[in-house]
């Protein structure tokens, strides 16, 4: 792929070393992290019942949507700075650094403050003035790969924010719409191994958005692992059924304690195979 | 479809009349209008150029690019300001209306001072907070469809627009993904005829986008009228091989000419025809 | 394109004729031709009423299934040599060809007897065993394009029917699937263009299958005989709501009567427009 | 999904105990099985070259394709009973059971003969009479999934085999067509997961057509592995460049040597840690 100047893997012929993102103290690149909470911040109990239980089952760092992208202008479009604020919250409690989505380039700074890295949704992939932003945001991206997006078109907006000055870039595979109807999306665990061989970043996987199933989350979260995916992005929601978003595809508490058990468990040997 | 409260065919189980759109004086949704135009305004000769062919041949509009979302960073981005100069210039010696992309919501209030029409670009149709800030805008918006977008997604990006009281919104199909190769994107002509029975406002085709083949422009142009579009948008460079963008779908004036003698017969025997 | 070498356009840089297919003396390819019959023979009297019924309002030949390709194995497949029977009286009654789908290559030889012509149906596209069988059929064949099929390896599948000695081969659109669920498939009336500039085949298209909705049948026949289509093959059914297939797709004789009107209007203008 | 009488994993609210299909005296659904060889058998020195290479690796069964499904006529269309006889020989010397696919009805019964297990490959997976013939063919099946086709498609295919008599199928997911253009498919890894959750049914994976590139077949193979696939198949070619077809991308003997290697060394970790 041409123009992946900052991006590729190599550069004039040899490797480049793979990356580290730092977030909060985090080091993605490094061991499989995981980042959960809820879809949305509805509420700051519960945001905080969220954060409290991702915590308490061992997630890295708490994910949460104060500005939500929705398909209706009718839909609960997210608390906007009451959101952030919970968030913070959240954060001074558990400790958790948090990941939110911003969907406005007018957004990027403020919100900046806020939080420890930001998340490109994938509806704004190729939102070009906000990746610009991002690229000027001092805080770490998260960006996610959109539906339609190409494995080439995902690696050029990574550019586009490492071009403005920004190096901390995680990608994020979720999913891409093909006709199957079982599945929310497709996940596209190839795009991970390929965006591996490609660039040096890292690249986690959203299987909650990926597969729209409970069920499926863990077999596709270890498979994602397995295809040398660098994390995971799960929806932890106390109450799923009465969520503003997103509700059906969310964990719960106690299915997400579960998990991550399990996903420990995988991690362990997965590390003492490599 | 459910929360198209504005821009449903229907309310309160009663029809609405179909809407009409004014650009400039042209009565966008009363005949089938011609929007015709380089990709990107690349340079004042360029675009003067091209703006006076499409205006010998019988385009009701201008269409120019004055910023460029690209794959890549690296790719020409558009002359800004000094592209919407050249268009407003074009306008003066032409006299067509003319439509430009806007892809950054802080853009959307000055940009509109230049031009009659401002365009939604595929890749920015889910950018929310853009499409609100079109809401606000004054002026007529036109909508591509996203190139992943289902037919609902689409409508209810107008609904964004309509429900900040914007009612002038054109919706325009340009193909979307497939697996198919031999064409740049599937032209769905059946998003055109779906649109007109679910809503009241004006919808047009991108044959230019939708095709990715200068050949295949002329006979996706009829099929889409006799769908029941209401226009067409087309892309026209003075030297497509030379293009700064998407030269290769590009017709030249020539070209141009020769399509609109056939265009415009058709037209007369479909009007005469209804 | 390359190995089309008795399909292409053209041979040695030297255009071909325009291929005309006659069935049952019906020459398709020298004006717009209308096919249409119920999904499945379901019985004598359900196809003897469509029969009359399309026949009254103009069509020129009729379809009906004997041998239906069903996704479950406990679905209707089809009454088989009786329904080949219920078709032969139904020739009889209306003097209308009679074009039916073929499933299996051991039964191409048998069925061919019965009917005019031969369907390949699109879950079938690349089965070659049959491709080949109706090559040697000795009547002509309606290959329907894949729902996942580009349009090379459609063209390239009537290459394997000429290969094998069989001239008489007219490609059908009915529609690929995409993520779009509003249709039933998403119509690519751009593989419509495209098969008339790439090879000298009658192409004709199934808006039925298509659009998988009655409302866009007429839109899309109209926009498939202005792409280039040299006809159309539409799903009629006297009681659709009883239907033992694809009933919610199918025209009733009412409805189909009506829109024969409009069509041949249509077909009047554009015929003296040519 | 409704109509799995015999293939989903609960019958009557109760679920049914998981298959194993005995192959040669291999039992899949077991534990992790590798089958590998050609794509087509182009010659008794190439077939027995891959054979003795994966078993030499630790290949539990030998592929290889003695009809060949090709897009155009005029490629290599594979050896016919010559290939199985090399075929034959080939598991003589190595004591490798052999899977071939099989296009054609009326070969079924006698190429089963040949073999130890049959293939209804991708493209064929809607073709019925094929399937209700190897219903009836007294050998394994491995059903591919469709490259268009939805999981309830592929289950229902499933379903076709069985409810004519033959209980051992095994699923195989092979990849889907999406507008990706980097992996030659898209594999879809959720449907493995899903198969296992739907049906009691062995699921393997073939990440060589999943994904077309060497470099990403291990990757995918212990994803495929980790999200609960029961085997893979992979194509190994003794020179890939000069292959009949697909030959881009076959490991050669050595690759697939160490690709053994790792996934032998992964399968260990894994089984202990279940």
């Amino acid at each position: 792929m041409k123009n992946l100047r900052l991006t590729a893997i190599e550069v004039d012929g040899k490797p480049r070393p793979r990356s580290t993102v730092h977030i909060g103290g985090i080091p993605v690149g490094q061991f499989p992290v995981v980042i959960a909470g809820p879809c949305g911040v509805e509420s700051e109990a519960q945001t905080m019942e969220a954060a409290i239980a991702v915590k308490g089952a061992g997630a890295h760092m708490l994910r949460g949507g104060a500005f939500k992208p929705r398909t209706s202008p009718y839909a609960f479009q997210g608390l906007g700075v009451k959101g952030l604020q919970i968030l913070e919250k959240a954060r001074q409690e558990t400790g958790l650094p948090v990941v939110t989505e911003v969907i406005d380039p007018r957004d990027v700074h403020w919100v900046a403050e806020y939080v420890d890295a930001l998340q490109e949704g994938a509806r704004n992939m190729q939102n070009f003035s906000l990746l610009k932003e991002l690229g000027r945001a001092g805080k770490p991206v998260l960006l996610k790969r959109g539906m339609h997006s190409t494995i080439e078109e995902w690696l050029n907006c990574a550019e586009y924010i490492l071009s403005e000055g920004n190096p901390d870039v995680i990608l994020c595979e979720r999913g891409i719409r093909t006709f199957e109807t079982y599945t929310r999306n497709t996940m596209d665990l190839s795009a991970i191994a390929a965006a591996k061989e490609l660039t040096h970043l890292p690249v986690i996987a959203d299987p909650t958005h990926g597969t729209g199933r409970p069920s499926l989350i863990l077999p596709m979260s270890l498979a994602a692992l397995a295809a040398g995916g660098d994390g995971l992005i799960v929806e932890v929601h106390p109450n799923p059924e009465k969520a503003l978003s997103d509700g059906d595809q969310a964990l719960t508490p106690g299915q997400f304690s579960q998990y991550m058990q399990k996903l420990n468990s995988f991690i362990g040997v997965m590390t003492a195979w490599k």
